[in-house]
């Protein structure tokens, strides 16, 4: 096959003439699928659903001096910090343990650094007139409504195949107003890509001129592997520590794709210092989350070893999803020069840069012939893709059938917006 | 026996020496009592610990079309909306279900106050140069201690037999600063005292300065008797509504102390307004809370009138603790003249007014004799009480024998505080 950006324009015609007879045909089918968001798929919700055999048959309750059923532990129990230590590479003293979702951690954390400001500020975020924040994109969508919710001025950063571009970071954070910035480091959401050891050193060392500078650092797929073994990924605490940085790094993490979305237990991780801190203010808010769902977890997932295995089960999952969704592509869209993308092993996404200006097209085109995907543009800040070419597929959710299907919806789509943007 | 305040200095000599022998006893026997916060005993905890049998061999996890394990449906599900409105008679869609714990709801409603403004608020609480806030004293230590963590300007107003002092309060909100006011209606905390008609009215029909006014109802113990039957109470929401202030009031309640403070469900309820406003808030915070939680307590607690059937047993539990306190009062303290108190019939604590100037020294003497009490002062914000006269006692959480052994060492306590003031 010719690639499209090489065709003549008689070429072009032909092409589009072909790609619009096979999406009507696909219009026809009525059909109605979703590869929009990073949700387990129910199978998936089954393999881990004996965890709610654990209490009270195999516990008494009891850690130690406490009764996980009362009130209590704010920070969390020690077997689920002990845990989560083991899964993040850091110390059980490093972990606050928190409810079912890293979300609210991190809405939380930033929550607090606008109304009581964090360690090292001066007052807090609510009194200052302007707080600029680096996202780095692609990026996660949720992340940038906090951002938008709060008022913030978005700086947007390319990813690269090592991470965010690192020079720009650099030269932004010399700039006081410039408060945080937004990572998943590990399988990055959309991208999977993973930073890398250079990226996290340079990382780790900056020396921004806020000093209550927060290095969001959103570890949400530090175990999720969908093809092959477990990377090993640095411990971001240690090496902000190493580099002079020790209270710069908030770190999350949950159990929402290792067992369940809904019902998961989540974690913060930060220095002694900031957790001295964090508590000193979350006691005002909470006396204790709910320690009986980290009791079951800390049984049911044991240790980080019992947990890759339980991710392998995943994997086998997940894995022939991905593979559907990254075969297509090569098959129906390589060739074609319309658009690129990372080949993950891990992580929920694959995310597509196609030609600027037709992201939004494609996805218009998906919905009309019944296929949803997360909204163009959903990846930047705002909603606004300034080249209007990212797309994110999610195939976690949907039966393997499906993401089939929805994968050769969505490369028709792709094709038909880039042969009409080509002919323009 | 003769009133302590009716006696000759003679006599006030020797009743302090023989209540002197009496501590000198007491402090021999090393005790290490605790009846300082208001936690559900183990026998209490036992009772509803079957609820961890209800998922997943009774549910197939399915709501509908939501599978409760995965992410979605932010408000909460259907059947815990519906099991709420009917404790607290109002409609299902003026629920919110949130995580384990109310005081975090009620948290996260201020927090957003200071950080993005109420629904009738022209900017967040965070850029006002000031917040006063009204407090019925005494009160709930960690309602004051938000009011604080926030740097809110606490405004104590007295409680009577039938709530807070309303003429107090009406003149209070003509100050457009003052921007809420806490309250526990139903056995409040720590008096126990239920707000009557007239109260009731009078609240939800204040027409503050402030605009975004928040009356937070913190319905703790809404069926929480632990003497006699049920007591029915007006819903505040309708009231609110009916008086023309449908969006002053947001409600808290929690299964806390229905089935697990650790591991409960908690809920606030608000206008339709409210509810819109605040969903636009918090669905950038949180995908859901824990919907497995959700439906175990729906399926477990069915509706009010079986609930209430459960609050009749942990009634059983709690009900002789309760005595036990109050009879030793009665006996002890009552023809002394040294102490007033009220005698509710349900919620967690009895609250002690002794002399002035005699509560700490009061703790302070517990404390040597091994009987942790709730701090003197912290029912008052800033744990300041003025008069240094009202002391919190918590019987839930000790065994009967120990609660019995606790009064005894209270009294003598309260005896020897008040006969040194009154020889000063």
């Amino acid at each position: 096959m010719k690639k499209y950006t090489e065709m003549t324009m008689d070429e072009l015609k032909q092409e589009l003439e072909s790609v619009k007879s096979e999406y009507g045909k696909i219009k026809e089918m009525g059909l109605n699928l979703n590869i929009a968001r990073g949700k387990p798929g129910k199978e998936q919700l089954d393999l881990v659903s004996d965890i709610f055999d654990i209490l009270p048959s195999t516990s008494d309750f009891m850690v130690g001096p406490d009764d996980v059923r009362n009130y209590g532990v704010m920070s969390g129990i020690e077997p689920a910090k002990v845990l989560f230590a083991d899964i993040l590479g850091t110390k059980p003293e490093n972990i606050f343990v928190g409810g079912n979702a890293s979300l609210q951690l991190m809405y939380d954390t930033i929550a607090k650094a606008y109304t009581h400001g964090m360690l090292h500020s001066d007052k807090p975020w609510g009194k200052l007139d302007k707080v600029k924040w680096i996202c780095p994109v692609p990026g996660y969508d949720r992340h940038f409504s906090i951002c938008q919710s709060f008022g913030m001025e978005t700086i947007n950063v390319p990813m690269g195949e090592t991470g965010p571009d690192m020079d720009m970071v650099e030269e932004l954070i010399k700039d006081p107003q410039v408060k945080g910035m937004w990572n998943v480091p590990k399988y990055s959401n959309p991208d999977g890509i993973i930073y890398s050891a250079e990226t996290l050193e340079r990382i780790a060392g900056m020396k921004p001129a806020a000093k209550d500078f927060l290095l969001m650092w959103d570890n949400a797929y530090v175990i999720h592997e969908f093809d092959g073994d477990y990377v090993p990924f640095p411990d971001i605490l240690s090496l902000c520590e190493k580099a002079g940085n020790p209270d710069m790094v908030f770190e999350y993490a949950s159990t929402s794709k290792v067992t369940l979305p809904g019902a998961g237990v989540a974690v913060f991780a930060c220095s002694k210092a900031n957790m001295e801190y964090m508590e000193s203010l979350i006691t005002i808010q909470a006396i204790s989350f709910d320690k009986t769902n980290q009791l079951r977890h800390a049984i049911y997932l044991k240790d980080k070893a019992h947990t890759l295995e339980l991710m392998k089960k995943h994997a086998g999952i997940l894995g022939p999803k991905f593979k559907t969704v990254l075969n297509t592509l090569e098959k129906e869209i390589e060739p074609l020069g319309i658009a690129t993308w990372q080949k993950p092993k891990g992580g929920y996404f694959v995310s597509i840069n196609c030609l600027p200006g037709t992201a939004k097209e494609t996805w218009r085109l998906c919905k009309e012939a019944g296929l949803v995907m997360t909204g163009a543009g959903a990846t930047y800040p705002g909603g606004n893709d300034p080249e209007d070419s990212n797309l994110r597929i999610a195939p976690s959710l949907p039966a393997p059938e499906v993401v089939e299907q929805a994968m050769k919806v969505f490369c028709v789509c792709l094709k038909h917006a880039a042969l009409e943007k080509l002919m323009k």
